[in-house]
């Protein structure tokens, strides 16, 4: 595991102000790691909205599958996340550990089992021993407490080097409502150590199926505009909690997703996702440079995205941000072996504000020492139009190191 | 650039044998290397029948677009083969690259510009200088001889650190018949210094329209399913010729496809591919193992395959064999991730012999020792049965190590 903060971390964390209605506890359950937290508990004291957006994984996590079945119910008492293991490819013994843990989450909280939300990040394949932690839940909701939001994203880091968090206040018809996310991954996204975990709570009253569409809208530009090294975790889960306790305080109740009173919520909400997903995007394992890829004037907005997308995934445009290369041609390739349609005479190909590449061969203007310059940076921006039509896309991620290779070769032997 | 032999290269060449009516020659033109030859040419002293299968790359090379627009005539009277640069993302110069060699080589050879075929490999993006070549093909077709098939792999080399031949001899109706090919490749499909490239010649009295109905089904097993680095280049060529010479043996003309009497000729071609492919994989840049997937029980084989490439383009899986971690709960992830159908709870995976997944968790008989052991092989087999059908493919790749990452990312800058 990383023992050195990533230098792309963040230079301060915001003040996370206390949400009503929602309370969190940590605890040391030793489930793999020593001397830190690994569990997290979020009490809900009267029942949450709720969303969920889960991994496209063929073979998703047990609490996936519990998380999914739970959702159509819509409501939310408490969730659990434990690191050190992901209870993933665990069979039914797997499917035994949430269910454990589900009813002591229960009896603490004094809820049903199907009002419990759980997530899981670490090894995959090891049995989870939900007796672990599972007796520690009652003290757990008796303790928690509003204002431990950081302490919330510390507890469920595996292969982080920071603990991640955003928040956004904006008014909701002229009151006040807030937006507090958390959110860890470092591999995007590592099946063992790093799966992409998120939880965001507002008190903003807003229905399930109107937080479902705003996180179904949101996450598209943010959480799946992100690539570390294009592997997908069995265990991908972003949740979004509504306590609805802004009505107190004369916030309107919003039950139709087209209410033009949601407008700014939902564009904070997207400031939160974003924020976190590039958190995520930075603390890649071994990532020293951030790299934005924009694509534009490609035939649509899919197209667009599965462009950036080749070009985000490439090892190849990887390895040569890493050694401050601006290597466009690896760009074409990237560009090329998409599949999307490109048109080699029309291609225009950009780093930071220099164009490298246009109408099918290397600028005129290009200057390989200015270039090289902006190579030096911490963030680098990729810039691809295709001048074939009217897609654009933007999707981030971050170089790839030797590092990469060392925390994903050596860790476990 | 490499400086040392890969660990996985071949103890031993075939010694390669005479094939009549093709004669060829290489030169030192200092195109970007120094103190090694770099250009190859291929002489058919009479019009050889020729099938070409090219990079599916959406911005191709200009002597892939040259050598695309030729096969329509489907005979060759030469192939000019440069290395040190791809002529790829070139423009109107590229163009003009290729007329200029084209010409020179259709004067020193006697023939039409349509009957030669051109590839070229190195850097993206920089103008090729035609000039520094063109002028030595006449005396290279003069001074051509038949037994320099090394030398031929020796002078497309790129960032390989050796050379890469493979030879059948096979009965075409009772008469003996030789299948010759060379290839290059490191970084599969790597776009700037490792470039694909095969030319495979035969005696065999093959028809153009045969010799590619016989390609098009052999490049599936062999070098559609190698991958390095999951990067396609622009410039990936593979060429079959046929000089037809073994005629004068007594072999029969084939013109038809389902001619039973191909059926000895065809497997050979497939071994002389596969050869070649996996040459290509155990020079792949860095590499310390090979990894041979295995899918079987999948759906269909086109399901299988894709199972196969998702497993052999996971860099997390392709880091752990270099850690020389039986790391499987990475496999889970590469399956779940590849989006084809899967059932978590009828998979089983094994690493060599051992099974160590099995039925939706760990295999009982799960030893971390044995399999530990087992990793610390050359040649790693990971086998994966879905359970779910007949379908079946097998690909191979190699390990990501940081050479990986230092020669793709160091070497330009």
């Amino acid at each position: 595991m990383s023992t050195s903060v990533s230098p792309l971390a963040p230079k301060h964390y915001p003040a996370m102000p206390a949400i009503d209605g929602v309370r969190i506890a940590t605890a040391e359950a030793g489930i793999k790691y020593k001397g830190r937290t690994d569990v997290l508990l979020f009490v809900f004291d009267r029942p949450a909205e709720v969303a969920g957006v889960f991994t496209r994984s063929k073979c998703p996590s047990a609490p996936v599958d519990f998380c999914r079945q739970n959702l159509v119910h819509g409501k939310a008492r408490a969730v659990v996340v434990n690191s050190g293991n992901a209870n993933a490819f665990t069979g039914k013994r797997g499917r035994e550990a949430t269910e454990k843990t589900a009813a002591a989450a229960s009896a603490a909280v004094g809820c049903a089992s199907n009002e419990v939300f759980l997530a899981s990040t670490g090894v995959i394949g090891e049995p989870l021993d939900a007796g672990k932690f599972s007796h520690l839940l009652d003290g757990m909701a008796r303790d928690a407490k509003a204002d431990r939001w950081l302490e919330a994203a510390k507890a469920i880091m595996t292969t982080d080097t920071y603990p991640k968090v955003a928040t956004e206040t904006v008014l909701l018809a002229g009151v006040p409502v807030t937006i507090n996310g958390i959110a860890k991954g470092a591999g995007m996204i590592a099946p063992d150590m790093a799966t992409m975990l998120s939880f965001v709570v507002t008190d903003a009253p807003i229905a399930a199926s109107v937080l479902q569409a705003l996180l179904d809208k949101a996450v598209g530009a943010t959480f799946n505009s992100v690539t570390v090294d294009s592997d997908t975790s069995t265990s991908d889960t972003l949740m979004l909690f509504s306590t609805g306790t802004a009505a107190t305080r004369g916030a309107p109740a919003i039950a139709d997703v087209d209410d033009r009173r949601l407008d700014d919520f939902a564009r904070a909400l997207g400031r939160v996702l974003h924020s976190l997903a590039l958190q995520v995007v930075r603390d890649g394992e071994g990532a020293r440079k951030m790299i934005e890829v924009q694509v534009t004037g490609a035939a649509t907005s899919v197209s667009a995205k599965r462009i950036a997308l080749s070009i985000a995934n490439s090892p190849l445009v990887k390895t040569a941000v890493a050694g401050e290369d601006a290597n466009w041609g690896r760009v074409v390739m990237a560009v090329g072996k998409a599949g999307e349609p490109a048109d080699r005479d029309l291609l225009s190909i950009w780093f930071g504000d220099i164009r490298v590449a246009h109408g099918g061969e290397r600028d005129p203007a290009y200057s390989e020492l200015d270039t090289s310059a902006c190579m030096k940076n911490e963030d680098i921006a990729i810039r691809v139009d295709l001048g074939i039509g009217d897609g654009t896309a933007t999707v981030w991620t971050c170089d790839l190191t030797k590092e990469y290779v060392a925390i994903n070769g050596d860790y476990r032997s």
